[in-house]
């Protein structure tokens, strides 16, 4: 494995202490993903400090990690490879103190002979992560470290700048990474690439040649058993404030000086500086008739579980240029689509009826799939006499190119990437304190919440949000295929 | 069929008269083509003069020309529809004079109470169709008619304004169309629609953003037994002075002011107008080795089966940008390829060994076979940690889209169009005139011959006249697959 790693993993062995080591989310992916990353050479070194509440032996929780990674790791877990990791992971209660956790990442760096970073990864909740937080200061494990922190990174702008505040009392802001494991799949970079590889597509970027922009990220899922969580959350928080809006920052940034992570943090955060703040009436909020019936839920809840907006980018490039975003859940499709709608030509010399235009306009597609797909339609001739136009389709899958060979996992991709110190695909400070800040009259005045179908593609009104333009989905389904509506 | 000719035919029944009527094209394509079109219904009324220097009576010719359907047609040949059409095919020997095909005509038009047009086609060389056009004037058959020429509409400018001026004393240039089978075709209104019915290429279809074009027309036939016409005309008037130069201009001109047949002439003339006169220095002449041993060629015979050049378009949009055509016998491929190559980006910032631009540029490619093809190639980013660039391809097939019923072919579709008098597909006295003007320097100071092997890519000397750029093919299969060049 020693080729696949080469030149992507971190240049020094990383001591890992692993806050929340019993919790789901360690569970499910992180143990498994540093499994993966120690095993298949990817880091030079890696030994694990687990903390979590649980006052349980080592043995007990290695016990316990091997039955997580039998249960969720998506590669076979050999036993060679399963008992050298082990042996490097090590376990201590919360309960045990600072210098007790001193104690044993020294006691881990002595086989590293100190040249090694540390890697602290808060897999918990805001306040269990400032305490977290405060007892690194105590046990003086700052220097050499990086925290991964996971969101919520606050609800708003004063408890963004709070907490990131409390954060700055102790690491400086290059040492803390803020995850968001949807941008450690493939799409973020393929923009990168896509935009900034090729002399074709940025003499077209922007509001001369661009109509729109559309961010469309339908869940089929219900709340399975985040209710609790879902309740004070909901779906702007949960996937807008976060999710959506990286993604749009990636396909609005200007093309930084260089592709070093520094330089892309700087034109993104360009982005969120030029963004108008979000007006409610711009906002459709919906919530799926049944929500209110579901266990944990106020049966006279106002959380929304669909929210589709219109963000303006203020600057030279996009002035002018709706970006639509919608996401939520139990809707009609499971997709994670970005679609850049071109406008039409300035003069249509094609004869009246021969179709111009009557099957929307040309789209330029990101498909954030796992196997990235892209398409790129346009208006062609019609086999045949005469000039009649249809919408035809360059396509492209990364399935059918033979190049898909090993690809990492979101949170391992993101991992190795924090290890090296490469940001480009984190949050700043900045970035999220200015993202609560132009979300601050939503949160304040929401429009109250509409009610749709489970199945439908969200409350009526987004079609008036989008008006005299379209969605793409289900729109694009119909004409391909006037079936393909359902009801 | 109604539904399918619906708009695409012409106003008024037809009387054509086939000069040529016994000669292998009319036995090929002509007799065969005008079937389709009359039993289709794609003509209001059609009824046909067969003219020839054969002496056989319209009963042998009929039993003829359906030996020539069976033989030659794409499509089985009813015996209701036959009946249909032989019973409105007569026949006329040359012989017979002028008074006869004048009475023939007009016997023909009672049938139509005088509501026609007549469609003159001359399936002959060029001193059989100047005597042809001498007779039509003699029997007072000019009005309400339309003439197709076949090439070669000329030699050499002096020939060609000569050939003009001739035709011009009998026919007004509006009623002449000189056909182009490699434009009758889908491709050509295929570029005029990708071009124009779309906002998002105009914008870089221009030197900022173009390095340079390829028109390639590799064809793997020899001579079969052309010896006799081949050794008198050579690559460059056989294909690129007529077919190469027309593709051409599809792919460089303005936007016409409207999709109509004099606007799309007048802007394929002014590029015309704006290339410069090709310099022998950028041509590459070929002859495949066993060239002169075959039977009718000298054995000293100079003529070119192969012949790369560049040709320059002098004007705002495509100045400094060179266009590449390639066409021969005997080649590895037989392909009909554009090839649009874009210029890398203004700054890489992908770091060095990443691979951008060591694959060769962003191509956007017009495959102009039957069903037409497309792809769009530019990179990527190859999925895994780091980022490693590959060139990938967004890709369109025609054959996939389940748009292709009824096409007509090439001979089908143009005289379609000569009957409704649209003349996009054709090409003007004024532009031919000019395409010899621009080869004048080449005719009369042609580069020696260099030899090629059969089933090579032709003369090496064609690498030094793209250089520092490359031939897409077979450059481009090189990279996808190393062991694709062969030897």
């Amino acid at each position: 494995m020693a080729k696949v790693s080469a030149g992507v993993g971190p240049q020094f062995p990383q001591v890992v202490i692993l806050f929340g080591a019993t919790g789901d989310l360690a569970r499910r992916k992180l143990l498994p993903g540093l499994f993966h990353l120690s095993s298949a050479g990817f880091i030079p070194g890696c030994r694990i400090i687990a903390v979590a509440l649980d006052d349980i032996h080592v043995d007990d929780f290695r016990r316990s990690a091997r039955e997580a990674l039998d249960e969720f790791s998506s590669r076979k877990v050999a036993q060679p490879e399963w008992d050298t990791f082990a042996a490097n992971l090590d376990y201590l209660p919360l309960t045990a103190g600072a210098e007790a956790l001193k104690a044993a990442v020294l006691n881990a760096e002595l086989s590293f002979n100190g040249e090694c970073r540390r890697l602290h990864y808060l897999s918990v909740p805001p306040n269990a992560a400032l305490s977290a937080v405060g007892m690194l200061k105590e046990a003086g494990l700052v220097e050499r470290s990086r925290i991964i922190m996971e969101k919520p990174f606050g609800t708003d702008l004063a408890s963004s700048v709070s907490l990131n505040a409390r954060l700055h009392e102790v690491f400086e802001e290059e040492q803390i990474f803020r995850i968001d494991h949807f941008l450690g799949k493939e799409p973020a970079q393929n923009i990168l690439a896509f935009r900034f590889a090729n002399g074709l597509f940025e003499p077209i970027w922007n509001r001369n040649f661009i109509d729109h922009v559309q961010i469309d990220v339908p869940e089929t899922l219900g709340l399975g058993k985040r209710a609790g969580f879902y309740e004070q959350t909901g779906a702007f928080r949960d996937m807008v404030v976060t999710h959506l809006f990286q993604i749009l920052a990636f396909m609005a940034m200007e093309p930084p000086t260089s592709l070093e992570p520094s330089p892309i943090s700087e034109e993104k955060n360009k982005v969120f500086r030029s963004m108008l703040p979000i007006q409610p009436t711009d906002v459709v909020r919906g919530q799926y008739t049944g929500y209110r019936s579901e266990d944990g839920v106020s049966p006279e809840s106002e959380t929304e579980t669909f929210i589709a907006l219109k963000c303006s980018i203020d600057n030279w490039r996009w002035a002018g240029v709706p970006f639509y975003l919608r996401t939520g859940k139990r809707l009609a499709e499971g997709q994670r689509i970005i679609s850049i709608a071109f406008r039409e030509p300035p003069k249509s010399m094609f004869p009246a009826g021969s179709g111009v235009g009557s099957q929307g306009p040309d789209h330029l597609t990101f498909d954030l799939a796992d196997a990235s797909k892209m398409s790129l339609s346009f208006y062609g001739k019609r086999p045949g006499p005469g000039m009649r136009l249809d919408k035809l389709s360059l396509q492209f899958a990364m399935r059918d190119t033979g190049l898909i060979g090993e690809v990492l996992e979101a949170y391992e991709r993101l991992i190795l990437d924090a290890m090296r110190g490469d940001r480009t695909l984190f949050t700043t400070a900045e970035g999220i304190e200015r993202l609560w800040e132009v979300s601050t009259a939503l949160l304040e005045s929401p429009p109250p919440v509409r009610f749709y179908a489970p199945g439908s593609w969200g409350p009526n009104a987004i079609h008036q949000l989008v008006a005299p333009r379209a969605w793409r989905l289900p729109f694009e389904r119909a004409w391909r295929d006037p079936n393909a509506l359902g009801s």
